[in-house]
């Protein structure tokens, strides 16, 4: 990897994490130089502009997501246990741990009034990730695990709310009990899905 | 009402949908005061600092919310009725024709890495409303509706689900189907409250 590509690569990752504590509007070039301490004259060789760097730092964020939650619930066996490791490591994703939480949910309700190939770039991952969700209920169908019946768009509608209620939970109320009642609400959808009682054991 | 104090009111309204749309920390008193058309010295006869604006804000944002969202509820039959009331009225609170959406999600990722005053005034708000859920839940099963055995925390961290994956589907995605599939999402969590097998009908 070349130096500059390199450089590229760390502006970034620091990139990523300002605007999941600031928003995508908080990431000026110049809060970002001095974060770094870089200049900001080095900053637009790698950025032309703001708003590149923010399409660019949703581009990055996308593929640590990819790395952090989709390629590794893909190694689980297909069906019912990639559903689950899918919601599990969106919760480590966006857990405590992790500064500014998950860098698309702060995002969305910072650019879902907008205009703009920044929103547009953030709609995109979005429909994306619901995509995942909604084709892992499918092949949770396909494997005899979920009933035919399910509707996997709203699956994944009601996975992704679990998902904010403990990002909200979790992050603004700052509730232990957070991951718990996610994993709660999870076994009981999934529970549903494969069309038996909602059980009350956690098993996501 | 003396006219300083319809003044304050008539900036605080113009101030709630800024908030909406830029976020808290967008909700800057020269930008306010050019958006009303007023003078910034005007403004700060009113709000000593913008972070006295920012907590005056969602003070009055919760007056709102208990106006359009809360009072009717209440207006409603106790249980299981007044508990689809809530659902049913957030989802209005947050529906496309309001600019900005919702206030309280938008803070909410805003605010949630931060400390003070106005993060604490809003986790404030968020406290006070799922504990509105949760009454609600309670007594829906006083009133018999619901099993004795649900989890009042547990059912408004779910309801809450429901409501904030509605808001990013309807304002990010702008997806026409949000609404029903946020009251098919509150059909079924009703249904499982009552003890009942998940019903896939409307009943919010």
């Amino acid at each position: 990897m070349s130096r500059a590509l390199r450089t590229r690569d760390r502006i970034l990752e620091g990139a990523i994490d300002l605007a999941a504590q600031l928003g995508l509007e908080g990431l000026s070039l110049g809060h970002l130089a001095e974060r770094l301490g870089l200049s900001k004259s080095g900053l637009y060789a790698h950025f032309g502009s703001k708003e590149d760097l923010q399409i660019q730092v949703l581009g990055a964020a996308a593929e640590r997501f990819v790395d952090e939650v989709v390629r590794p619930a893909l190694e689980e066996p297909r069906g019912a246990p990639r559903v689950a490791a899918l919601c599990e490591r969106w919760l480590a994703w966006a857990s405590t741990g992790r500064s500014g939480g998950c860098v698309f949910v702060a995002a969305g309700t910072e650019l879902d009034d907008r205009s703009g190939p920044v929103r547009d770039a953030l709609e995109a991952t979005q429909r994306a990730w619901l995509e995942t969700l909604a084709r892992a209920c499918r092949i949770a169908q396909e494997e005899g695990h979920y009933e035919q019946g399910v509707d996997p768009r709203q699956f994944a509608f009601e996975l992704q709310g679990i998902l904010f209620s403990f990002h909200h939970q979790a992050r603004l109320l700052r509730d232990p009990e957070a991951a718990n009642r996610a994993r709660r609400a999870f076994g009981d959808l999934d529970a549903r899905a494969r069309g038996g009682a909602s059980s009350r054991e956690p098993s996501c």
